[in-house]
């Protein structure tokens, strides 16, 4: 028997307004909003001014709220909203992925401590309806890696800059005049943004939690002219892929521009577009995509987990009951195309497997495996350049290779 | 708190030891084959021999087996099998299409009656938890139509005559022995397996029963070598594309082939790859891509269910509650790009809508809107070819346009 649910909003931004129409026009979810909790009472709104309110005390002690749908920026504030939330015995819908990844194992322990229920499937990939089929489908499969494009507004500037050939700076405006990129746009371009959706991933993939400052990120804001000409000499795209991968009990996870060929099944996915590819021991590889962003998709996702409520669902962390071994690991280097001006302290010896070299013009070019502790450092340095290579692949355990010539022109 | 399940399984085939296989693998699941019911006692199997017995009673009537997993070809004794476990106390668990499109309003009721489930998303596009989606995620979204290729054996022909330049016979041969195809090719290749998976899935899109014959399937058994040089001209693809749309309250499926352009987001669906996409009204357009056949993924679609009802999952077949109005239609018409020899019985007059036309060295080609009703009409002819146009899309309510001119060459 469903419920009816009656709500209370924090945030009437872009997904907040957008629930609202979703909810209006959807038949037979029964759900009510009674009160919304903004911070500038000056806005316009489009709803009457009996529905808002300053004090979030008109929600949170609201006996007759159930769910508090949390909608705002701010990552600590959302956190506090959550906690009490639970405390005061309501249920909660957020997409707030910033605040999930920070607390994500506090969440789950106050989702046990008061039972009451979190969802959260805005938070990845909008619309995509990633964690629940991680939670619901893949329960009995052995989910060997996740990977995905995991940012819409990151993916829309590569898109343009390949496709239109246009320079860097006039995509990113343009995606951000479009709404794309966050108001912090460095959170995209740096690709925390996407680092944070794939902490909360791993939870549901793997069974285990990681601290996003465990997850190394390396953004789309170092990649230059050179890195577009060389790929564009081989025929490859660039995509900012997020990607975790089990192998043998251990978890390692890594956000990164890549080089890809026409043929990877992310190729195709252009503009503001998200997917994940999940890889399963049985299921194989699938592939989902979906729009990542967006006042309607991200809308749609609120209400599909306010829908779930009405139906008693939570998040079951099933895997995380699955996975008494597992733990997440940073040991491991991959396959990487490294860019960095004459004079930087980076030599072969850094690679656990040189491949090839190449030096033009001040600048100097290496391949080869890297652990990710030295790709965390060198991503920290100006004017180094880190891309992925085609078919990089974590290897566990780093092993020092036989060195290789190193061939300078 | 999950059960434990004790399995009888009807058939041990290619998807049968799927299951056993990625049961054995798999933690975490509490599953336990218990009888295996099989047709040819003579087989070497990879189980001892009290696995399995001839007698359908032994699983049947046996009040330790709580779930009833079928397996079998035959559609009619697959139901039988259904009815009878339901009616014995047991869930239900299968993969058989036929059975199910041609029986799904029945197996509904059954489950009310009898207050069992039956489960079977590895009827529908094998691995793609499609049905699971379309009841749970998009349960709050307005969706106006799904369409995808839910056939791999023939996307895997039409990918390789395409990629390789292969002639038809060749490549539907080489499907075969890969064991892509099914025992009876004409279900693949007429379109009837994909038609099969159509109706079981607008049934849980849009809350609506609708029988195959209700369908119409054109198969890829009629494109000829002409159409084939008129594609690659265009720069198009083929595809096989299964379809249903929701307009007014009324839903049309079709099942034919279609060109498609290379932007289309199907035509990078390569091999015996099948993809599903949901258009939502706030969600946009979702793409699902994963392996639709083979034991391991159908075995993987099969253990998901038994993993589901570990936890007493159940379809809701929440569409069918809020779609009192919704009707199945076939009065609807769609721009095909029609070829015949001189001499068929087909004319400007027969077209809703002509758009163009063209005639050489004996042969027609007609492209415009056509009612659903003439193409079936066609499509049972001898040498008529029917492939749908890049953008063709369902009309409501055909309207006879101004008829224009024929130019014939």
């Amino acid at each position: 028997m469903r419920k009816n649910l009656t709500l209370g909003l924090f945030g009437f931004g872009c997904v907040g307004q957008g629930l609202y129409h979703v909810l209006n026009e959807t038949h037979g979810i029964k759900a009510t909003i009674k009160k919304i909790c903004i911070k500038n009472p000056e806005k316009s709104r489009l709803l009457p001014q009996e529905y808002f309110t300053l004090a979030k005390e008109d929600i949170l002690n609201d006996p007759e709220i159930d769910v508090v749908v949390e909608l705002i920026d701010d990552a600590n504030a959302a956190y506090q909203i959550v906690r009490q939330a639970l405390q005061n015995g309501k249920h909660v819908v957020t997409a707030n992925k910033k605040m999930l990844a920070e607390n994500l194992e506090e969440i789950f322990q106050l989702q046990q401590q008061f039972d009451r229920s979190v969802l959260y499937e805005g938070a990845v990939c909008g619309s995509i309806p990633i964690l629940r089929n991680l939670e619901e489908y893949y329960d009995n499969d052995l989910i060997s890696g996740i990977e995905g494009i995991f940012n819409g507004s990151t993916n829309y500037i590569l898109t343009k800059v390949f496709e239109e050939r246009k320079n860097y700076t006039d995509a990113l405006r343009q995606a951000q005049e479009l709404g794309f990129a966050e108001s912090d746009p460095s959170l995209d371009v740096k690709g925390f943004d996407p680092k944070f959706k794939l902490a909360i991933a791993i939870t549901h993939a793997f069974g285990v939690f990681v601290k996003p400052e465990n997850i190394l990120n390396i953004g789309i804001n170092t990649i230059s002219d050179l890195d577009l000409k060389f790929a564009r000499e081989k025929g490859y795209g660039i995509k900012l892929i997020a990607r975790a991968v089990k192998t043998d009990n251990q978890v390692f996870g890594l956000v990164a521009p890549q080089f890809i060929d026409a043929h990877h099944p992310l190729a195709s996915v252009r503009n503001e577009f998200n997917a994940v590819t999940v890889q399963g021991a049985f299921s194989e590889k699938q592939l989902f995509i979906g729009k990542g962003a967006g006042s309607y998709p991200t809308g749609s996702a609120v209400l599909s987990d306010i829908s779930a409520l009405t139906y008693d669902y939570r998040y079951e962390y099933k895997k995380l009951h699955q996975a008494e071994d597992i733990q997440y690991s940073t040991r491991a280097s991959i396959e990487s195309f490294v860019r960095f001006p004459h004079g930087t302290k980076i030599s072969i010896q850094d690679f656990e497997e040189f491949q090839s070299g190449y030096a033009a013009n001040g600048q100097h070019y290496m391949l080869g495996r890297v652990s990710l502790e030295k790709l965390a450092e060198w991503s920290r340095w100006e004017n180094v350049g880190i891309i992925l290579s085609p078919e990089a692949l974590f290897v566990n355990k780093p092993v020092k290779s036989e060195m290789l010539e190193y061939t300078a022109a």
